[in-house]
């Protein structure tokens, strides 16, 4: 992705430093900044506040959490702890579980002295796998919007909730991955982005991203999708997801749930971006999913830049009210159009999907 | 509704001092200030720069401020400017020219001696049947909650949507009317209070109001509605409605309609309290009912109180960020359970519809 003009990733090692550079996602979209991770304690502080986010990025975070965590000792037990003290700052995120597991699966086996330059090595791989992953879910969508613009013959109109963007992966994003795709393979498409309170991911990221590449957009509020659907103002909905069962039912952001609806009652087709790796096939279908349940504070003081020039929060409701904040919906399967994977497009069911990914599928 | 321990109403004629009392709407939840309106001119300022909101209590303020005009002047030529003034400062609100229009038709024919006695008269009894709707939807809503505490035996969970609250009527509200009824009538009730995104009036008014009153409830995010009725976790949706169509379409904030696909696909009872001035007899369905479409600024900017105490507003994206402001959408009368009237609940069609208001039925 283009940022200030330069074509960039979201996390690089810094090999002459032994560390590791990602951008401070808390800082965006008002202040751009660098951070240096030295240490795994730097890298599980920057999963557990933030600092970078999405699945993707978390699982590649993590496994370069553990090379940096070998730089001082190498040991099986410093190993296990490393794993368990990066698995515990997002226990659902299942990239991170994923990463973490193939990184042990390789490294535990070594000699404890090879297993620093291996860690490295591997971590570089999670990231190169990650991005041939956002670039083939690019290339696939992009077929799907190619022809909807032959057939509209006008601006293409995609919606997209959250952030399932460059800044969640460490290239193209997932459900941007066709949205960079197609515009910079010259389709007229616009974006409207959903904010996505409460942490506002949309209005922050998603926006900015989308400025920053040139892609033509315009912020809404969560509210907004369904009126615009239902007066033809959307062609095509794309989001993300945080995890995908056996059967293809989508647990993404909050608020992701009400659009599949809307979608659906208005005609609209509706993808999801699946990166493989974040199909869960040990759960037959979405509804035993756990859902996170976060602290009140964010849905009750909303974070910007004041008109000094501050990154501020402001209350927006009395002081004492209480809050919820649940951080992820499930939409069924039968809700969604198509899942957009690295191997093609295929239909939300249990056998497509087990056919698409046969070696993945359990054995029972 | 209680505020401050004291059963209050949102207007007031304060006889002693010729003027009438207020709360000043855009300083809540922060400060709860009370205004003394003593000139149309006040009684013009009060709407337009929306201390008061919503249909009704425009509706009732207008007509003070006709009786406030009458004070200095009865004059025919004084009557038909102060109409023109008050009538110019919200020229969109159905209730406002509702209440001007009958306003004059009483006032008018009348000696200009006798007016402004009978001008107190009239706002009051505008008042008076605006409190009687707002009361009746309450005793007919609180039927339905009665039935489902009966039936689950255990706290009833209404998820609403903005404020169509006390603050928005005179007193009780409209959707906010059950809730009220329920509550002091000692029914186990919980709400679920939509944060209502651009304008945040669920998390500044709604929250405001029924943390005064003592109703229990939980601030969420607009993407949160969903997710809590798939899990069970609501009983019933009450929402307001601005104006809805003679087949039972409802125009209400955006948003309401994508909880009304919720709640449909989730089998929970989607309730929409309706005073009757709001019902548009000529206009035979939603799809042709004109949105609003207001400033991107209050996508872009939200206001709060800051840590120092200041009511402030931040900017949540990038500066440069386009956005696009809709204010309603509508939620077809398929996905609308029953309409909560002063008249008893009615089922969302043409001919109920009809049936409970025969003298509203258009001739053709």
């Amino acid at each position: 992705m283009i940022v200030n003009g330069v074509t960039k990733r979201t996390i690089w090692p810094i090999r002459q430093k032994g560390c590791v550079g990602i951008i401070d996602q808390t800082r965006l979209p008002h202040r751009y900044e660098i951070v240096e991770l030295h240490s795994v304690d730097d890298a599980a502080r920057a999963i557990a506040d933030m600092l970078v986010r999405g699945a993707p990025l978390i699982g590649a975070t993590a496994a370069y959490g553990i090379a940096l965590a070998l730089k001082s000792n190498q040991s099986d037990k410093h190993l296990d702890n490393s794993y368990n003290l990066l698995h515990s700052t997002r226990p659902t995120a299942i990239n991170l579980r994923w990463a973490l597991d193939k990184m042990m699966a390789k490294l535990l086996p070594l000699p404890p002295s090879y297993r620093e330059e291996n860690a490295w090595k591997l971590a570089s791989e999670i990231c190169e796998t990650d991005v041939e992953i956002c670039r083939n879910i690019g290339l696939h969508g992009l077929e799907l919007i190619k022809k909807i613009s032959q057939k509209k013959k006008g601006t293409v109109n995609i919606l997209t909730h959250c952030n399932a963007g460059w800044l969640a992966t460490v290239d193209f994003g997932t459900a941007t991955s066709p949205i960079y795709h197609a515009h910079d393979s010259g389709i007229d498409i616009h974006v409207w982005v959903d904010e996505t309170r409460p942490r506002s991911q949309g209005a922050a990221l998603t926006a900015w991203e989308l400025g920053n590449h040139g892609v033509p957009h315009h912020l809404i509020s969560d509210n907004s999708g369904g009126l615009l659907m239902s007066r033809g103002m959307v062609d095509l909905v794309i989001v993300g997801t945080d995890r995908t069962t056996a059967n293809g039912d989508v647990c993404n952001k909050i608020g992701t749930y009400l659009k599949a609806l809307s979608a659906n009652d208005n005609g609209v087709p509706f993808y999801v971006a699946l990166p493989s790796p974040t199909i869960d096939f040990r759960l037959t279908d979405g509804s035993t999913i756990p859902i996170e349940e976060r602290g009140q504070h964010e849905v009750k003081w909303v974070t910007g830049l004041d008109k000094q020039g501050n990154v501020t929060e402001v209350l927006i409701c009395p002081e004492e009210t209480p809050a919820m904040n649940h951080a992820f919906d499930v939409t069924p399967s039968r809700l969604v159009t198509g899942l957009i994977t690295e191997r093609g497009v295929i239909n939300a069911d249990t056998s497509s999907i087990a056919n698409a990914f046969p070696e993945r599928v359990l054995s029972t």
